[in-house]
Formats: C-alpha cells, sequence, structure tokens
C-alpha cells in the first residue's frame, strides 16, 4: 500500500484516512483544526511529503501512541487484568475487556484470539492478553495474521518488543509478574513507537511469512 | 488423524508409521526387535489400546525424545549457537545449523522461518532460534503453521514451554541468557515431553488457529 499524500487536509480528508495509518503532507500545506482533532482520535501519523519509506506499508508499524486497548485472560489472570483496566482506565486509556470473569476454567487459545483480532481489525490499538506464564497465550495471537505477540517479565523486554519487533499484542503471565511490575510493563509496551526502517523492514518478512500458507 | 492401531508390530509396519506420531498397540500384541530399533529412530510412540485419547490427533504434541535438532540465529547469536551445537553433540543429539555464521547482519524472520520449517517438515525433531532478544523470532517461528515458539529466559519457562503449551521451537535472546543459562534451557526444553490431555486439547484449538487465514 503506497502511501497517500495531501496538499492540505480537511475533516473530510481525515475521515478517508485510514485507521492508524501514516500519510504525507506536502511541503507548505496545512491540516485545518477539526482535522487534526480527527486524525488523533483516529492514530493517524501525518509526516512531510519524502519522508516515509514507500517501501514499507503505512498500517506496518504498530499504532503509536495507543489510546484503546483490548484486554483478556484466561482463569488464572482475572484479578491482573481487573488491575490493570483500572490503572488503563485511570490514564484516559480506552479499555475493551474481552474476559473472562469468573473462575470457571476457559482455554487461552480463545481468549488470545479473540484480543488479537480486536487489533488486527482495528477495533483497538494493542492488545494485553494474559494466562498463567504468558507463553500459549503468544504463540496463540501469533497464529493470527497481522498480529505480533510478545510474552515479556519485564520493562525491558516490553521496550524491545515494541522498538525492534513493532509487537501489537503483549502477553503477560499471572504466575510470573507482580501487578506493580506489570503495570509498568503495560506503560512501556503502550507508549514505545516502532519507527527505526531496518526494523520496519525486518516485518515486511514476518508479512510475509503469514501470506503463505 | 486417528490413532492407529496394531495387533503386531513388523519393521513393515514400523516404516509405515509417520515420524514423531503415537500409535496403539492391541492388548497381548508385541513389537519385533528389529520394528523396536525402527520405532526408536523414527521417534514413534507406542501406548496400550485405549489409551491414546482419540479426538486428539497423533502428531500434536511435540515429538519427544528430542534426537535431531534444527538451530538458527541471526548475527549477534552466532557465538551462543556455537556453543549450543558442541553442547547438544557431546550428548548424541543430531544438529542441522541452518546459520547464519558470519558477522554480517542476517533478518531474524528468514532465520526463524528456516528452523521452524524444519520442525514441521518433520525434517528434525526440535528447533532453536537465536536472536538478540529472543523476542522477533519467536513471532516469525510462530507464523509457520504447526509451529510453536516460545522465548524462554530461564528453566522454569522452558518447562512451562513444553508441559503446557507443546513447543517445538524454543527461542532464545542471546543479549539476555549466558551460556551455561541457555544450556540448561535448551535440556529441559528438549527433555521434556507434553502429555497432559487438557493441555492437548488447547493445543488443538491453536491448530485450528492456523486454520483459518
Amino acid at each position: 500500500m503506497a502511501v497517500r499524500k495531501f496538499p492540505i487536509i480537511t475533516e473530510t480528508d481525515a475521515l478517508s484516512i485510514e485507521r492508524g495509518s501514516t500519510v504525507e503532507l506536502e511541503k507548505g500545506g496545512h491540516v485545518t483544526p477539526l482535522a487534526q482533532d480527527t486524525l488523533r482520535e483516529r492514530r493517524v501519523t501525518v509526516v512531510c511529503a519524502g519522508t516515509a519509506d514507500p517501501s514499507i506499508p503505512a498500517d506496518l508499524a504498530p499504532v503509536s501512541p495507543v489510546r484503546r486497548v483490548a484486554i483478556g485472560s484466561d482463569h488464572t489472570g482475572v484479578k491482573l487484568k481487573t488491575d490493570l483496566i483500572a490503572h488503563l482506565r485511570q490514564q484516559g486509556v480506552a479499555v475493551d475487556d474481552l474476559g473472562t470473569n469468573g473462575t470457571d476454567a476457559v482455554d487461552y487459545p480463545d481468549i488470545a484470539a479473540a484480543v488479537a483480532k480486536s487489533v488486527t481489525r482495528k477495533e483497538s490499538d494493542a492488545g494485553i492478553v494474559i494466562d498463567g506464564a504468558g507463553l500459549g497465550s503468544a504463540i496463540a495471537a501469533n497464529k493470527i495474521r497481522g498480529c505480533r505477540a510478545t510474552m515479556c517479565t519485564n520493562v525491558t523486554l516490553a521496550r524491545y518488543s515494541r522498538e525492534h519487533n513493532g509487537a501489537n499484542v503483549l502477553s503477560l503471565g499471572s504466575t510470573l509478574v507482580e501487578t506493580a511490575d506489570a503495570k509498568a510493563i503495560v506503560d512501556m509496551f503502550l507508549t514505545t513507537p516502532t519507527s527505526e526502517p531496518r526494523y520496519l523492514r525486518r516485518l515486511l518478512k514476518v508479512r510475509r511469512l503469514e501470506e503463505t500458507f
């Protein structure tokens, strides 16, 4: 998908630009105040004409900043999920809770797939999945086309996941991380963008792996 | 795929059984000595008739014990890969080194996909992938149908990966683990089987995610 280029971005233009994508603004161009709000709301990144790499699809990097999060956990992670939802909402992040909310055993592939699909359908900007160790949910989420999920046990891994690997789903182990650490991991994950061209080019190769069946 | 059942397993039978699969032997049945060697070489698990769950495909659990390993790393992991290959060969494990072996930068999705495909084509029993943090290689390997890859930073995660998640590819971060720890992680990963029916049933759900495109 080529990057769209605009001499001016009006509200009508802004509404026509795909959520989470990157567009170029021509030199001397401008964005109307109403369009600015809309672009922000739609997480559209506007860059100067000629600075977006045309070989890198505009929707390859994960959406940043993250304003809408889908979250889900198996039965082992309900408490941690509840704590993280409160933490995120406190920061003004919209959270879509995809369950589970009871004590009955649920299967991590079901939850992880629901969260991953929310992200790849652009219903949310990023996802969080929780099970006992976070390993199975990361496997399952990665089976969804367009989802890149990483299991993180500390903030360094969370930063790498975004900077290097363009992860859009974070997997956490409810039995492995304390709530305070989980909050720090989530904050790092959601606030770190993926922008380095050489890393984005590797994400293109990951996407190509998804296109073979 | 239903589990095949045999009253007796001869050498001819043994050669017809898919590598890494599980078959049932009827009560009072036996396996000829020559067939025993062949079954061992082909990593076939023989169980008593009626004890294999017919709803669980015989090739769902990862192959165990692991006798043949495919290994690959990006340019950051060459030293660790070399050390692990020596460690594995010392234990009599056959190792297929899929590179890289130089200092030039290579892209982790290429290496991870090569290792994952070696496992899913049954050319090896398990795989090991290495990059700086092990996060990207786990994402990329999971994009290959039939591959379940986990990033492990300690032996507990390695054990969970197998016991709970049937992982067949281990991803390691060359900048995150010391060589001695990596050897212990590899040993735990390769020697732990996946056998618990409720975990296997969840792997079926992961497989189903791969079957949608």
